[in-house]
């Protein structure tokens, strides 16, 4: 019997008793899930960000800590955390993101927002321009940012891309390391981000990189809040440097009711729905790594601890 | 020396005299492109829709009349037109009509409008479904319709096609007839029409059809006016069958500001911006067509006159 703690917010039990414990059958395993195994009987850890599991080390036996979220930065620098961290790439994740990127991007291209918001009978007939005339960047080019860079390209938009090591995606302009930063931004109408909370990737969207962008730009940010220095942005949404920003993630989730965000006009801010784990498709993948674990083959999707992320 | 004249609005001259005078050269003919021809001198009319030109009789030696537009239903039933009619199918129309389509779509698929217009400051995590999980049907299957529902199979969409004849698009499922109408439309949750304004398409989106839809259901319009019943959507609109619509094109251009479309809470007007034929794209389309005219060639995109397409 292998016994898998589910280490999580309690709502998470409804959604994944069911899929889980149908995942982990159909990988041949004879699992016991539960909230509340004794820490010493733990044999792996299905865990999503909550506060009760601070500290790993009552987990004696613990082979693998299998995170539900595909962003590690709540754990990956825990230092009782002494065991195999995998993070979540799930076809239904890169999907939702596929959609919200796709249709923010749109959304600014097409200048929705004055129609959406102003319908005061003027017929103001000016079209916009074919998406190969609008520059996009998108920061990060793991699992998400490439699949959303792909699609982008599929619609003519004129794609750069940034990351740490230099990638090569079909019909994107790649740029890595800290000297490629300013050529992927420079000129850009339209900005992605899709980065990991690492120290290194901290206020990477500050004064000066908002500065090299087009005047007017728009900021997307579904990767994580610590990436942008958000007095620097306000500033940058105050001068219109930059036009509009829809944000989904923060610094402090929910984002307070008094942060300047909500009462920017300029701001759209969405409350971390960019896109979800799908219970169904992410309890393959986590029965899939307990099964491999079990028949000693390597983990997927193990996070190097030390480029946190 | 062939005379070509420009029949259409006066913009048009500052926006296609350069590009169709390339265009002519290119395609190695010697042309006299003019908005002032005299009717008898006159080889070829490339048109727009405008009010100065009605009698076409005076045109003796004309031999094609070439639509800068892709809808014709301003010119097809014209008596005095007697010569062969083109419409436009251009690259950059079909490129701007597939990113208005899937722009709205994503746009009413992940909820936008909660977000741009409700800033209140309440975190309200509710993530869309996938793509996967939502009915998006396609009224028309031609050169538009089926390259934007292409693209939706792309996203994951379930895609639903109607069409005249009986069509085939990989990942749609297509319907044709009066008789598919009804099962081209039940429970969709999302309905983008692409239909020429013919006849036979007149009201197509009445009561009946309205009301086999999904309860709050979308209606995206990039088509013609009069494929709507108007009353029949107000209706639907107030009653909550329809959850909203976005209409581009209107039975009277400018919509009057006293329209009550404008006024509505759950409709968006934008101004006839759906796609625009592009003039350096169109102007290559016209000279191919002129220069196979000359060649005794087929002309492309020809208007089926008893269809009125
Ligand atoms: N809002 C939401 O609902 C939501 C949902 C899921 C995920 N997310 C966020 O999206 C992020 C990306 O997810 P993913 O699965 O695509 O991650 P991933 O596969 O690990 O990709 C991360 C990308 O960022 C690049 N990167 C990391 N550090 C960098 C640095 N210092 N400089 C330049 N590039 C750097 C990586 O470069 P290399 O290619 O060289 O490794 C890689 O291209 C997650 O970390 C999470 O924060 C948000
Ligand atoms: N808003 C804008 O900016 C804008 C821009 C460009 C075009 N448009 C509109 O978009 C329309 C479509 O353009 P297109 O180039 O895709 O036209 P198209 O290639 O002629 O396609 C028309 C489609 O409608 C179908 N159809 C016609 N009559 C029908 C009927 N009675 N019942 C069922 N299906 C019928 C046709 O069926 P078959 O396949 O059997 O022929 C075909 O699939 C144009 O007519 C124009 O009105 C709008």
């Amino acid at each position: 019997m292998i016994n898998v703690l589910l280490a999580a917010p309690p709502a998470y039990w409804d959604e994944y008793e069911a899929p889980l414990g149908r995942a982990l059958d159909a990988a041949g395993l004879n699992a016991n899930l539960s909230m509340d195994h004794a820490p010493e009987d733990v044999d792996y850890i299905v865990y999503a960000p909550h506060k009760a599991l601070q500290d790993f080390s009552p987990f004696k036996r613990c082979k693998a800590v299998l995170s539900l979220w595909a962003g590690v930065e709540k754990i990956v620098g825990n230092q009782s955390l002494t065991m195999p961290l995998t993070r979540m790439v799930d076809p239904g994740l890169k999907k939702g993101m596929v959609e919200f990127v796709t249709g923010h991007v749109l959304r600014y291209h097409l200048g929705m927002d004055q129609h959406i918001l102003v319908q005061d009978g003027v017929w103001r007939h000016s079209p916009p321009p074919l998406a190969q005339d609008r520059k996009v960047t998108v920061l990060g080019l793991g699992e998400l940012g490439q699949t959303c860079a792909e699609m982008l390209v599929q619609f003519g938009f004129q794609v750069r891309g940034w990351s740490r090591s230099q990638r090569q995606v079909a019909g994107v302009a790649c740029f890595s390391g800290s000297d490629g930063l300013q050529e992927a931004l420079r000129g850009a109408e339209i900005v992605v981000l899709l980065l990991p909370d690492t120290p290194n990737t901290e206020n990477l969207l500050d004064a000066q990189a908002l500065a090299v962008l087009a005047h007017g730009a728009k900021v997307i940010n579904p990767g994580r809040g610590p990436l942008i220095d958000d007095k620097a942005l306000l500033a940058a949404l105050d001068s219109g440097q930059v036009g509009h920003a829809t944000l989904d993630v923060f610094r402090v989730e929910p984002l307070p009711a008094e942060h300047p965000y909500w009462a920017h006009p300029n701001v759209t801010v969405t409350p971390h729905i960019a896109s979800e784990t799908r219970a169904d498709t992410a309890s393959e993948v986590i029965a899939e790594n307990i099964r491999r674990a079990e028949a000693g083959e390597p983990l997927l999707f193990v996070v190097d601890r030390a480029a946190g992320y």
